[in-house]
């Protein structure tokens, strides 16, 4: 994973968040591979493949998904999603998908990589910021400063892979819509847009597949990719 | 309301938060009053009979709460307060009670301030800075720069009647213990404290009463002040 420089003196992190080493244990050093991309674009279709063939190569795994990858996560997704919860402030909406990163973070994601595991989730903090910064009107740098130094303690995946979709296109597998469902496809483009923004800002870090190309071939795309970063380890 | 200047260059609020201008109505501009302390002190009673007082003059309240003055509050404050949850991460928890004030800020309190309302609220930002800064593990300094940004969005109270307990004093009243309750004494010292603090560097802001003094005393002491604020309307 990358982690800021320690004691970087612009760092205002909770002074409480304590980055792990990565262990070089027979298992390898952990690390965070992210499936970003609307809904209905196939992320979890493709992580479960990830996964399959990971450990087929022999290597540890966690596949776990954000919001709702922990018992609190849970019950703030059942919340979020809960149309008869109308009228959520922005602010509101934003913050309790921040708890659901920290609780995912401290119950999930560092213990696994603490382990030397690879951790593959589905969502992370680029759907925070392409959701509610992007797709909304909370501006998307003091969201970034919120995701960063309160949800994830500056912890960023080794490799997001962005399954991108043209709006439209992407929902066939839902059957009943919930809130972020039910927005325009306006909203829907912004939020496209915003999750292209941030892979085309740091390609080192993302991989950008067409959604729509047939399940094996992304699989192979994505399983390239992953070889070659873990053959660096 | 007390507000950071306009166009301040330093403040990094979200571009989203609106600062409601106070309107002179007939009721007097919106004025925020707010009982903190800790459980037991009084404060449910005090804003009652304080509430009664107010009314009785003439002028339009609003009696609330944190957390769980909305219907979001209040689904998040039965997450907090469970006994079941656990292991909750130290900023998720946080995040959890800035999300409630944001709600709260944006459903109850901007809406009642905008009539011209006294809005009197049993809690608010400082109980999150005592329990979660003073009492627990977190960065006070940042904690209160994500209560202020995310949860208020820099609405400071007008005043903030600060109920102060000697520990072990102030239990008397409480059934079943919560969470929080079954915290040592040592953790509702340092809350205590953080409090006690607050006031101390505001005493413009602030009126700090003991808990423990006769209801009427108390109700006495806080009219007294309530009524030089808002004589100046």
């Amino acid at each position: 994973m990358t982690t800021p420089a320690a004691g970087d003196p612009t760092d205002s992190r909770p002074s409480r968040v304590v980055e792990p080493a990565a262990p070089e244990t027979a298992a390898g050093p952990g690390r965070l591979i992210v499936l970003e991309g609307g809904d209905g674009a196939g992320k979890s279709t493709q992580a479960g493949l990830l996964v399959e063939w990971l450990r087929q190569r022999g290597r540890p795994v966690t596949m776990t998904f954000q919001p709702g990858g922990t018992a609190l996560g849970q019950r703030l997704r059942r919340i979020l999603l809960d149309p008869a919860v109308g009228d959520l402030d922005p602010a509101a909406e934003a913050l309790l998908y921040v708890a659901d990163k920290a609780q995912h973070l401290a119950e999930v994601v560092r213990p696994a990589l603490a382990r030397g595991e690879v951790v593959v989730s589905d969502r992370y903090v680029d759907s925070l910021l392409a959701y509610q910064g992007a797709g909304r009107d909370l501006d998307p740098a003091a969201l970034a400063r919120l995701a960063d130094q309160w949800g994830v303690g500056g912890l960023r995946p080794d490799l997001t892979i962005l399954l991108d979709v043209e709006v439209g296109q992407g929902l066939g597998t839902i059957a009943a819509p919930d809130r972020l469902e039910q927005a325009g496809d306006d909203f829907h483009q912004r939020v496209r847009d915003g999750f292209r923004r941030l892979a085309a800002a740091d390609p080192d870090h993302y991989l950008v597949v067409d959604g729509r190309a047939p399940v094996a071939a992304v699989a192979q795309t994505v399983r390239q990719r992953v070889a070659a970063l873990l053959d660096q380890d």
